[in-house]
């Protein structure tokens, strides 16, 4: 990413379209300049914003030689007391599109240009006003649209999880310092980094990274939403669940297509945690059509099922049969950590309870009436145990990222090896080595180490203006 | 318009949708109040915005009890120094829909409520920080979208006009004062007012409000587009014409879904000023198609244009045949004001220029190559001079307002009554009665007299947050 941090750089930074108003923003080294030459006040007089306080607002005009743009507030913030670390003015302007699009010329024929995606919080990062675990928290929040992934943004912007991963970090870098030491006197053989300590040492990370390695697959569902398949044969009455569960006035519902799929799915938002229903069309565990779930797009659609619902006709089914279908059902799922949830349907339609109490013998099923919306809430209680089982306590730690959930699991292989290095009499340039390569994974993570292609990564997936 | 003026109003400011920044609105008697409750500092400090210097920016977070909502930036206008002339808060918050729509919950729970359309604004007007002509061009300001929309949005709103209007209408107050204290003593027949003199300056005022009504035609043009209609026989190249101006790098292209009407036009911004070419399809006004011409929708279509642009096949026409297709489309038009432009076409595929110069003693013809793009600056600078013949300078107040130019003309014709009144020595009372009417009009431009009607209907059309 061989980006110009000299360059005074500019963007909307509000949604893009018609609003009552709009945000531009300007940062970096000429940012004051090119106020002062084309801020007015209401007398015609100039401001030098060099010299006004960081944090306070200006009223005036913004002005191209005689022309008038805009009436505009101008917030000043000063370095490093901003977002950027860097000079810059926030813009508040009318928000039509074409006074947007008249300002932002104006400042670029002034001297700033227009900025990158994520420019302005990769000179955040840059400047060391937020670590890149904080500024990937920064594209999660603004992409948040359920109250747990908004929860977990947040969590990890104001540094929860850097702190844990620097403290870490910090506890192996002073072993690593003593082994570095041994290999500058490797011709004497002496050992500063007491073994027994470094292995107590590294299994007490191990044990932490394992955790935070192994929270990332309920941070990736509270994240980007838990994919829930509906199965079942035909006409048990898997739409009108759905819709049942869709209309329900406790959920927040929204139909969205998908853009990096082709399936439109629908979502449903249940205190606050996101439920995706894959398309299950195509999935008829039946016992006469097993063979056809052999059908690879149906496969694909199972293994990206976190939760399973299968679904029966209460009146075209018996205990027996439910035991065949689930177990058929079982083989020929390959994600073992899927929650399979039994649902029998239509049960206000049965002449009598006995054909219920047959099941009793048979644990964790639902009994419904999808049509008539009874007992959904067992229904919604199920799904939301899901993420409940997944995450201990809302205080812990929870990785989101799966950038970040990769590194640890290299720092964990790494750190493994050392551990099994000791036990072995590895060679201490060896011992170091591994070290050296937990150190890498660990600070790619809050950025303490990076390469221009990480950030180019990164920052080229926020919106412009951040 | 029943609000209550004492609520704490708020609303999301910045455009609807995903951006990096998002602004929500508070203003009203308990602002500060409500920011005192679910404002902290990073230290979990409360800070007593009442006691904070306005204009002035500062850095925390919303919280809803424990539960952290969003990292914000806080902008403190004090009453009367805010938009609204309230006390108000502009929150900058991260971008997500999620998060405005947990913010706007947040205050409305402690105690803001949900603005209407424009009440912020309504608010400005109310209190006096703007007029209602200033209130209307904000609204005009945020949806300009050409350069000459945003010149007069700019200009009204910056006042220019309504102080014309009110310098008028003190004028009138004046003698009005005078006519009225001749009705106190109606039974001693004495003439305060001076008629000769009434009737001088009345017809000064008659001059300067006929000129402003009259360039409600440019403005309202310059404001929503100039309409054109391309018109002519099949296959004399109206599509290629069209297609070759929309291709022109001068010109920016937008292709709007109309949401007012069903037709799908195209448009042009040439130098600032937009046309809308109109639907031709049916306008055919050949030699034995001019019966057809009478088909309802051509007719309105026509009744629509500003421009005509008639187009003729060069291989195809003559001059006699030009003078009599235009005689026939003019004898079809009910708008006299309308520009025509005959246009001939393909001079690139004429055998010789003799055809061309047949037409010398012919005026304003432009010959055109569409395909080639030939000669199409000659028909561009006709369209501009359009806008140009109707506005003869910058500086003169241009009315571009429905509401304005319908209550100038009420006023032009109660004083026209006034003129008339004195000439046919009128009574006083019947005087007092056409100048009172005359200075409603005026006043209701401005605001100086208002119904709560009028300002349901201008404020409804606004912007929430506007």
């Amino acid at each position: 990413m061989k980006v110009n941090q000299q360059d005074t750089i500019t963007a909307l930074a509000t949604a893009a379209g018609v609003g009552a108003i709009a945000v531009i923003r300007l940062s970096g080294k000429n940012c004051f300049t090119i106020l002062n030459t084309v801020f007015r006040t209401k007398k015609e007089k100039v401001k030098d914003f060099a010299s006004l306080p960081s944090h306070t607002i200006h009223f005036g005009y913004l002005v191209d030689d005689d022309k008038t743009i805009d009436e505009v507030l101008c917030a000043v913030f000063k370095n490093p007391h901003s977002y950027t670390g860097d000079d810059t003015v926030e813009i508040n302007c009318h928000g039509s599109s074409f006074i947007q699009q008249q300002i932002l010329e104006l400042l670029i024929n002034n001297g700033a240009r227009l900025a990158e995606p994520g420019e302005f919080t990769l000179r955040a990062f840059l400047n060391g006003k937020l670590d890149l675990a904080q500024a990937e928290a920064v594209a999660d929040l603004i992409a948040s649209t359920s109250a747990s992934s908004h929860r977990l943004a947040l969590q990890q912007m104001r540094g929860g999880f850097s702190t844990q991963i620097k403290i870490l970090r910090t506890q192996l870098i002073d072993f690593a310092s003593l082994i570095e030491l041994e290999l500058d006197f490797s011709e004497e053989d002496v050992a500063f980094a007491d073994r027994t300590k470094l292995t107590e040492l590294v299994q007490q990370l191990l044990s932490v990274i394992k955790k935070l390695r192994e929270s990332f697959a309920a941070g990736n569902a509270m994240k980007n939403g838990i994919p829930v398949v509906i199965a079942g044969k035909p006409n048990v009455g898997k739409s009108t669940l759905l819709n049942a569960l869709l209309n329900d006035e406790k959920a927040i519902v929204s139909h969205i297509a998908g853009t990096t799929r082709d399936v439109i799915e629908d979502e449903i938002v249940l205190k606050g945690i996101r439920f995706r229903f894959i398309d299950t069309a195509g999935i008829r565990p039946a016992k006469d059509e097993i063979e056809k779930i052999g059908i690879e797009r149906t496969h694909e659609q199972l293994k990206l099922a976190s939760i399973i619902i299968y679904m029966l006709d209460a009146n075209q089914t018996s205990p027996a049969d439910l035991q065949m279908e689930l177990s058929a059902l079982k083989s020929q799922l390959t994600n073992t950590n899927v929650m399979l949830i039994p649902v029998i349907n239509k049960i206000d339609t049965l002449k009598n309870d006995l054909q219920l109490t047959a099941y009793k013998n048979l644990e964790n099923i639902i009994f419904i009436a999808a049509k008539k919306q009874l007992h959904l809430d067992q229904l919604t209680n199920k799904l939301l145990s899901f993420i409940q089982s997944e995450q201990t306590s809302n205080s812990d730690t929870i990785v989101s990222n799966s950038r970040h959930a990769t590194s640890l699991s290299n720092a964990e292989a790494a750190l493994q090896k050392v551990v099994d290095g000791i036990k072995d009499n590895l060679t201490t340039d060896l011992l170091a080595f591994e070290i050296r390569d937990a150190l890498q994974h660990l600070g790619a993570i809050t950025g303490e180490i990076y390469t221009d292609d990480l950030l180019a990564n990164i920052f080229s997936k926020f919106c412009i203006g951040k």
